[in-house]
């Protein structure tokens, strides 16, 4: 491709998603097809000639379009939100064409330094704690591709600090164990399995009512574990889990850590997830998703959720950036400290991965071009949707509220049971039109309306209740 | 942003990043300034107003632009080539466009059976075993972040199959052993450490003087493993080592391996990283890249280095998906079998993190608009420069070669010894035409010449040789 065939063809595809954004609310909002259907559709092995972009694209629009789920889509309540932009999908082209590796500074100087200034940034505009910050030389932010591996950072970090640093060598992890309530996301136990942490040694803390974690239950399971010769080393305290958007009571989690550990060297480290609600804190209302997090040894929350960010973009900020070095630095202890003398930060001792991407654009682009006032208005116009639903859920006879609504999420059952939900889940996403997914709490079957698309509009979640009362 | 001003400015972006791709020769190739330059020019704080977005433009070609390191530039000789291409960042652009999230079957069908598709398609362009294909049940393909990521997934199956999945229980990792030689890629450690394998059970492995392994060392270290009742359980297979493409003998080792190993559930797992030099076997005459493969457990290469596919994307094969399930994914059992009998794939269960982008798009739109045939002629054309260089090399004087030149990459070393070699590196770096990277093999210092940038044409190649001899 030429240069000047690159020109066309692109401002052809700008011109194309645009279109798609605008009419991604007609499409069936998941395609009705079986597993392969699509695979088989395509040929099998690369045509041995070439073509061109509009027959390229021909295709696509018949084979690909038609064939995903419609995260974009204004009917999209399913699962989480997902929500992209117009300033973000900008970004990721100039990431794309430039081309650039960020995995150490010296590999790319602007591409780490903007990434610390935008991980600066966003701590002040959601109020987190300045010992966060990267100029603390204790703390510091960086982009994750995802809350997964954030987590297993935490994970990694808090392994090493419990060891000392042992674990390098011996690899054993015999001793340690991990605490989060039936609640946390499914992540955190695949982090805990792929850092050698096996189920045995993962405790499930009892929740309240509310599907908070209970600190006192806590603090009984790490003291027993203690008076076994265990070693507590790290506990996940979620603000707003994937279910239901329980909030788990992080000071007081702190506070139960304390009276057990010894808070010495070996200290246990708490990781808050925030990766969905966590963005809710850019609107100073909602600051409350934030209480406790100063107690907090790392944090992360998931711009790519509700931030008009498209994905991958996880901010994870920690308190610990030695031990986070120590766990995932692969250079001698002495090379580390000559970087950090140097002031130099290189982000491939930050995460699993070597290489990485110029994803800090994404958040310079959105902050600077959007600001940070239409999130706010858009994450406000979310949580009077989601009010709105609630109360007509409330309000009608054979319809429950299956969990305190928190943000944009509102968890429903039928009066009838399992069952009844379950046949009113598939009933109201049969029409294609809007999509909402089934969670399980405590053996009982929810349904999950989560609205924040960035084009959810009140006539979209008028729709959907004209499905559930319809079905109930 | 409007749609009206997406379609604007997305057109201006696609120009200017055809205007960037065009003249980053043009640019000093690394900037010359200290941590912190880049920071310190920008605000501090996210500014209260927004701007539009000739004006960020404006701001990054001041600030960012000029302070990158350019991976796209024609005299780029460093670490590795990372070429993108037209075809590439147009796919990016629609995958960001488009904003759907892969990481099961059901959550975007067409991007999870289009990368299943890509997968096969790269497998028989690059001739390797059909073993790994997806249709066989028992292997698969799929995209991954990073190699050091598909590193990870190989360590993770080895690791459950070696304790026939005793370690998701238990986490008990005490008794395994791995084994790389010390040419391996420091992302081999790093994943090691990662699964709870410490540095006291990862035995470097002797080489030769090509620096590939020694399959008969590996085997008495196996053995000597086995007496002191250790269990080997992995072994990296290098094709093409990061500091001078040394090939590792895969199909010895897998000898060596079964002199050891009793073939049994637990045996040990061959990954062969071929990350740099895999891609060259889509050209048939340097498919001895790929010798031996068919004794691996499981195989990956980098798109995103050598075949102009921006990063990220690296291809990872096993011919084990039910170990790698196994590992991987947080479902019961009985779950996985239900999805696997109705043929749908959840690559959520073949990565570390949970979400993942549409980036089998970058595949489609590079095999379909360019084909493979400019790909070959490039990989071609960067080999004759690597020949072309390699024997001016051995004609200099006061130079050698100091590693056998295979593909792109030249090893070269100052006969006076390492810090003649060292002085000549930073005169060759010193103009900003061109970047070249130096490495360290057997205690010895070596500039490395890394020939793989899309625009890499002989009069830049001429250039680094008018340096490299004047400074000789």
């Amino acid at each position: 491709m030429t240069p000047d065939e690159f020109r066309a063809a692109g401002h052809a595809m700008v011109d194309r998603i645009a279109a798609y954004l605008d009419s991604v609310g007609e499409q069936r909002i998941v395609p009705d097809i079986a597993p392969g259907d699509v695979y088989a559709a395509l040929p099998s092995t690369a045509p041995a000639t070439t073509t061109d972009v509009d027959t390229l694209m021909a295709d696509i629009d018949r084979v690909i379009i038609p064939n995903l789920s419609h995260w974009q889509h204004p009917g999209w309540f399913a699962y989480f939100p997902a929500n992209t932009s117009y300033a973000s999908i900008l970004a990721e082209l100039l990431s794309a064409g430039l081309g650039v590796q960020g995995m150490s500074w010296v590999t790319s100087p602007a591409a780490t330094e903007v990434e610390t200034l935008m991980c600066d940034w966003m701590l002040d505009l959601l109020g987190l704690p300045r010992s966060f910050r990267s100029d603390t030389a204790t703390g510091g932010g960086v982009i994750q591709g995802s809350a997964s591996e954030a987590t297993l950072v935490a994970i990694l970090a808090a392994r090493w600090r419990a060891t000392q640093g042992a674990v390098n060598d011996t690899g054993d992890t015999s001793r340690l164990v991990a605490y989060r309530t039936a609640q946390a996301h499914s992540s955190i136990d695949k982090g805990l399995r792929i850092a050698g942490i096996g189920e045995q040694r993962i405790r499930t803390v009892a929740h309240d009512a509310d599907l908070a974690m209970d600190p006192a239950d806590l603090a009984r399971q790490m003291t027993a574990d203690v008076d076994a010769g265990l070693q507590p080393f790290f506990v996940c305290s979620t603000h707003g889990t994937t279910s239901t958007l329980a909030m788990d009571p992080t000071a007081a989690i702190a506070d139960a850590i304390d009276t057990v550990d010894g808070a010495g060297t070996h200290r246990v480290w708490l990781h808050v997830d925030a990766a969905m609600a966590g963005i809710a804190a850019l609107d100073p209302d909602q600051r409350w998703v934030n209480d406790g997090v100063d107690r907090a040894d790392s944090y992360c929350t998931n711009p790519h959720k509700w931030m008009g960010v498209n994905f991958d973009c996880t901010l994870f900020w920690t308190v610990d950036r030695h031990a986070m070095l120590g766990a995932l630095s692969i250079l001698p202890a002495y090379l580390r400290s000559t970087a950090a003398d140097s002031g130099a930060i290189d982000y491939r001792d930050w995460q699993i991965p070597l290489g990485r991407r110029f994803r800090a654009l994404k958040l310079l682009f959105v902050l600077r071009l959007d600001g940070v006032e239409p999130i706010i208005e858009m994450l406000r116009h979310h949580l009077r949707l989601a009010n709105d639903l609630a109360a007509r859920v409330a309000a009608h006879p054979r319809l429950e509220i299956a969990a305190p609504p928190r943000l944009g999420l509102v968890c429903l059952s039928h009066i009838d049971g399992d069952a009844a939900t379950d046949a009113l889940i598939d009933a109201v996403n049969a029409s294609g039109r809007h999509l909402v997914t089934r969670t399980e709490v405590d053996g009982r079957s929810l349904l999950r309306v989560s609205i924040g698309a960035r084009t959810t509009a009140a006539e979209h979640v008028d729709a959907l209740w004209d499905d559930i009362h319809a079905h109930s």
